[in-house]
């Protein structure tokens, strides 16, 4: 497909705000982001989170739409003077920026409609746009994110943003979807871990992962394979579960 | 401070974990790191999250300790195939890897007294650390991190990482903490980017942040300033609600 040409397949998520370093926000865009690429076949390479500074936001775009098939932004594109993404995007592609017709008429007619305030300067800034940038609709509240070159740029709001990635859907290329089995137990990862190394040796394309947990004050591990061929998958779910036996322990009851 | 010498100050915070990538997992160590760090007074310029792949860990290792003062990783311990972290920063500090003796004696005597399993080869894949590395405590399950150059590599799980956090603590350079203060009101960032804007560039020194929410229902915004002078900061708290009051909207009590 043409979006890959020059490039590795997947995707890289992009976070960008002082709020997601300084702690203050719990990011779950990146988690969100993720399980819904995977629905589409799109696995996740790399995430990075960036702080509101221009240089940084620019380096960290040209790297990852330089290197993977997509690049998936939040954050960042609304109407304070912290919200610097679309000139960052666009000095990424050296390309100008300038306010979208149809977008600053739609923002007029919004807020002229709307009891949501006056659209003043700053709410203008809303309607900048990268020029050859494609938008990306808002249904939740009306400022569109845009797509340039590979990458799709949205708000950091997580309702916002989903609404958003929907917009995206039909930009996206159709695969197989990503799916992943998992198998639980309260043992501990040292005691399935050769019989794992041992299953992972006869299935080297299928990665196979060991997740620690700890719960009701028990230490366990869930064991995870992830990939596209379902039968495989149910193969490989059976063989964890003789692991655990082997180990001395049943395995639990699977999440509903 | 010598660890600072030909780096930028602040931290970086890198995430291994395919778990984390494909969304399984939702991330809760970066805003516990951030947060962390931010009561030592040291900010975190970036975070990453790679996957269980060697070279992306060494690139990222590489990358990220060669340009800021410290680097907390999280994640690629334990005894399974899929914990790669030890060998990756062996490597991406150009030095070998081996079975450390006080370690594995302190392990086989952990798996000798317990009824936790036995000390078996993945187990002792627990104690090889990187030569040169100093060692970081794990008083919740015993396999330690370590320290090597100005990287910090720990446990994934959040409570074993958590109790290593405590045990860095005294190599680290004690400064100012970072403080901030926040005035939400329900009020669009619009109706405030101008006064918002005014207030940065009397302050150009720290930074303001602008957040939008949602919660019931109903839009808001959350001003927030943050820095390591305290009386400052509650001047521009001062500052911020009457920016909201200058808007029509009186801020909310503060989150207690």
């Amino acid at each position: 497909m043409a979006e890959t040409y020059g490039r590795e397949d997947g995707a890289a998520i992009l976070i960008i705000g002082d709020e997601i370093l300084s702690g203050r926000t719990q990011d779950t865009n990146t988690a969100y982001i993720a399980r819904w690429l995977g629905q589409l076949g799109i696995p996740v390479r790399e995430a990075r989170v960036v702080p509101d500074v221009e240089a940084e936001i620019v380096a960290a775009v040209r790297a990852l739409s330089g290197r993977y098939a997509f690049v998936f932004s939040t954050g960042g594109i609304g109407p304070t003077h912290d919200d610097i993404t679309a000139d960052c995007m666009a000095s990424a592609f050296q390309t100008g920026i300038s306010y979208h017709p149809t977008v600053f008429a739609a923002l007029a007619a919004r807020y002229a409609s709307m009891n949501i305030g006056t659209f003043n300067e700053a709410r203008q800034r809303m309607a900048r746009i990268p020029f050859g940038a494609s938008l990306i609709g808002n249904p939740v509240s009306g400022a569109p994110g845009f797509q340039i070159g590979n990458v799709f740029v949205m708000a950091g709001i997580p309702s916002v943003m989903h609404a958003m990635l929907e917009e995206v859907r039909p930009r996206l290329p159709v695969s197989t979807p990503l799916k992943s089995v998992t198998v639980s137990a309260f043992i501990g990862e040292g005691s399935i871990a050769k019989g794992l190394a041992d299953l992972q040796k006869k299935n080297p394309d299928v990665p196979l992962g060991s997740y620690p947990f700890s719960r009701d004050g028990k230490f366990g591990t869930a064991l995870v394979a992830r990939g596209t061929d379902a039968a495989r998958l149910e193969a490989i779910k059976v063989e964890f579960a003789s692991i655990m036996r082997a180990a001395g322990q049943e395995p639990l009851p699977e999440a509903s």
